[in-house]
């Protein structure tokens, strides 16, 4: 049984709210239960130094959490002077996601970047982050196609992510922080609406685990995923 | 006329919502109109190490921006790896203002940690984060009394904090950011429910102003903050 | 009675000597009694990248204290790798005061770029910085109006600086470091020479202080700043 | 064809090479090809702050790039005042990977230190890293127990890892750095002696690819792998 | 013929100015033509964790610039957020040539801190700095004495330094600015009262330059710095 | 008796193997008994941006050292997010002695950076490390020549490096760590080929010494690098 009493193939209610910047070109505050994602996307008239004059653009991402986002508070990142490993490794691996669904050149030179802030946490941060970014993204370029910036639609599918794990010795879908911190197994999917992977993280985390689990978490995410990309077409729809 | 068509002494619609953070023992999400900021109150068991053993507790405050809080996306302290002077002085003003209504011996040894969070900016962030801080610092410290913790309650008055200026020559309250940005002076008055001040900071931005013209400053906060006060009062009503 | 035995609208003794440094285009080398300050003025041709283009020109100041300027001695900010949140907020104080009275078209685009180095302190460093800011700042305006460089002088009137306080509950004039540390309430004034506000920074120490105390105070500072800039007219004068 | 004429399921010459450090308890040179990484592991008779007590050890690993181990000479890490978002990603990569086949009680109050250094690049460090770092770790765990320093072999089993992509649409073994700079999917695997997964990255370069695509990834990756514990097992031999 | 018309052999006007700064244990503002510093000697009472319980103290410098001590304004290293190379290099030298002469033991477990802030730059600054702490040194210390806060003399012997150089190809000593920045060698010498050497840094600058040059600036070393002991002994008369 | 068995004017033995890294112009593995140093010499297609368009090349050192090189693990200069004192001071004296024998000129508007990284430390390594950046550097310029890119040599002569100390009173060449860390006196001399002085730094350790010893130190200096140019011009031999 899980904490939640959800079933193992069961998602949480996911929320993805447009709208929610009055100045970015795109917003979205994603929710997975308890879990809280505010992204913006902001276009920016310029690309970083090592790609000007090659008529392509670039979306790139960063992280952060609220200090007080989690059960205790953690330390502020502008405080301390430097952000963790693991707030790198979350950004770096939300900008690869979206970038593998942009066609740069149809973009022009100019530069996307998605603000993902966790105003509360409670598991799945980044897969949440993925999942809400797409959106925002979705919006900022509709926005560009609008106002006639772009002529070519930059979006080359959707692209979304969830987290599976074994917990209890069951396969799960969509840990939440109860199940995440003690499960024996967690991975993150980032599947394209075409079903390629973008990404797949999969860690051993009390214990290592086998390929027919592998295999199990898999089909789990498949599945979920799915569900994420028709909420993803209800929230953009205008 | 000022852009909002707000009368000279009008406030912009300011709300307290509490309770808005679901592990922080306060929480307050206050808004001045499209400013919005995020307050959490959060309760440390222990002190900085230079007021150990001396019997008292701490009030301190953190102050950040999301990236796309503002019209143009601003660069994320972390990634930059320190906080800028403004936010320095910010957050040093937050804290002052809210050290100087508790009783640090009712407190005990612990601390609570105020973060103020601005998710969207239009003038007026330090004074709302003070504001909604205060009703955040009200309910950590209730629950310290209905837990227990404490025997005394440790807030001695109510505080908060307007903003005025000099806009085309006339004295107006609780300035957004059309009028902040084009003002010939700005003003932050921090009072107690007393009436005493905790801070006041002018500052002639396009112009030096004169005497008069502060006094006129100083009489439009007072009336503000009374508002201010009022509405503290009823976020906090259980 | 103040521990310094002197009136309570008494100035210490100020001396404000020039040419104090055989480099900088104007130095001066300000004391309020045991507190000195090294100030220097650098013609730097150039502007930030921010306002480059736009035919005007810069004021910019930094502070800092000698480790040992204290009666303890405090952490070189350069070996700790940051300047602390006080210091920021001070350069950023004295900047704002200087560029108040200067006119940034007839500078031309070109920066002077103002030092005030603490050599000894004994309260009230940041207004000394700024008092003496303002001759440092003079000469090097009237060095490049010599050397015709420029056509019209930048400088549009004096801004001279004093702190206040309740100390005892007595309102009195230009703490020293004994008076600072126990004071009730601390303020700074910043005034041009026609008498308008710059800046006006008043802070509760020990207790909130009413409007009539702050009333007290702003006639003590008139009175003071007075004076100074007396001495400021002497010091200037070939 | 790769590049290097390999065949599809075909690792470079590997080799394993102990007691290249005169000072450190265990230590290993490990050459992928032209890949090339210096192991040593530390031992350190203490624990981080916040495992202090709990009668349990632990392994955690550095990682570097020496400047000119690339074609082209990178960044100096230590000179630009810090690790990169990949530095930090490969060494907590490391890290768990030993984590998971360590017993931390067997290990005692002390933590083994692992700096994986990289002399020359070629592809593959991260694996190459985490392959030899099991040989340093197995022989200073070892030198632990000659000792008699703790009683039990904190070694539960072997870990090795390998990289697998997608080139030219075929799944090869082992990229190099040429393979890896053009390849259309890139994942590694890090796997126990009894086959579980530690932990799985598979990320789509230029395109996203397909489950049957990752299905024979890891199918290469299981083939690699046991070659490699063969290798390690020959390493530490006496 | 030098530019400053002085003899080869011949020092700038040296002075050593005491009892500059009322808060520090010893003071001194040393002169060597326009070169100006100003050193403070502060007493600690505890010293690094490094060496605690050992019986024995320590003797710690640092060096700093103020920005507009040279001819061009410097940046300033406590806003740059790190000490030059150039300055740690300086302080590690102070730091040695002082503790060469003092008997750790007889100063107990307490630190003293020497600060070095180059007030106006002509050349020399280290060299003078060396000069001018041990002065404050011997001023601290002959305190901790009167103050019977230690028994025994911890100072064991003067030490001074001058630099040297050669300078169309004539070596001269105690190179000004116009000389360094132009001299084919360069060389700094510290010396102990009874002549020993505590440190010799000699530099070819424009050429590489000979044993017989090298012994010709030693020889005027070791002159200069028996003129400076005489001045140091003078300084600290009573 | 020196713990070695050496002779008093004994170097270790001394090996430099070059083509020890596949990219690098230069590389040379130099080890001066147990220390060994890995050097590489990058040619970098443009100078700083101080240097541009003056003509003239730029020869540069970064140094670093291993985690592990040393009896107990130091930290990573990296992961502490800045070089200590020491690694400055040593990576200025290389540039500094390489650049005495190079022809900026001759080099053109290119620079060289070399990188010298320790492996293993067992004293000595800032001599090992010129001694060894020579060969790398001579290298880099021979492909430059080789490959038209420079038509004029622009290294002018052969510079190498040793140490030499006091050792229980006896004067010592090219000191172990084990004599190092109990040597009364330590010096670095850095001579050209034509026996030039490029630098020398001579300090007391545990007291200082006389003219004498300090001549005995020279001697055996030039004795030393004598034999140490004739190793760099086997090494470079074709």
């Amino acid at each position: 049984m899980r904490p939640s009493e959800r079933a193992p193939d069961q998602l949480r209610a996911v929320t993805l709210e447009t709208g929610v910047n009055r100045y970015a070109e795109g917003s979205c505050l994603v929710t997975f239960g308890h879990t809280k994602v505010l992204v913006t996307a902001s276009v920016d008239e310029g690309v970083p130094g090592w790609m000007r004059g090659k008529g392509a653009g670039w979306v790139t991402a960063e992280y952060g959490m609220l200090p007080r986002a989690t059960h205790t508070r953690g330390r502020r990142e502008a405080a301390q002077g430097k952000q963790s490993g693991r707030t790198q490794e979350i950004q770096r691996l939300i900008g690869r996601s979206l970038r593998a669904v942009v066609d740069m050149k149809a973009l022009g030179e100019r530069q996307i970047q998605i603000d993902c802030d966790v105003v509360q946490a409670d598991g799945g941060t980044r897969t949440a982050s993925i999942t809400g970014a797409w959106v925002a993204l979705r919006l900022a370029t509709r926005y560009l196609l609008d106002e006639g910036v772009i002529k070519t639609d930059p979006i080359l599918d959707q692209v979304a992510a969830v987290s599976c794990g074994v917990f209890n010795d069951l396969p799960v879908l969509d840990l939440d922080y109860e199940e995440d911190s003690s499960a024996e197994a967690d991975s993150n999917f980032v599947l394209t609406g075409n079903g390629d992977i973008v990404e797949i993280q999969a860690t051993g985390e009390k214990r290592g685990f086998t390929r027919a689990e592998f295999e199990a978490l898999y089909g789990l995410a498949e599945k979920g995923i799915n569900e994420l990309f028709a909420l993803q077409r209800a929230a953009i729809e205008r």
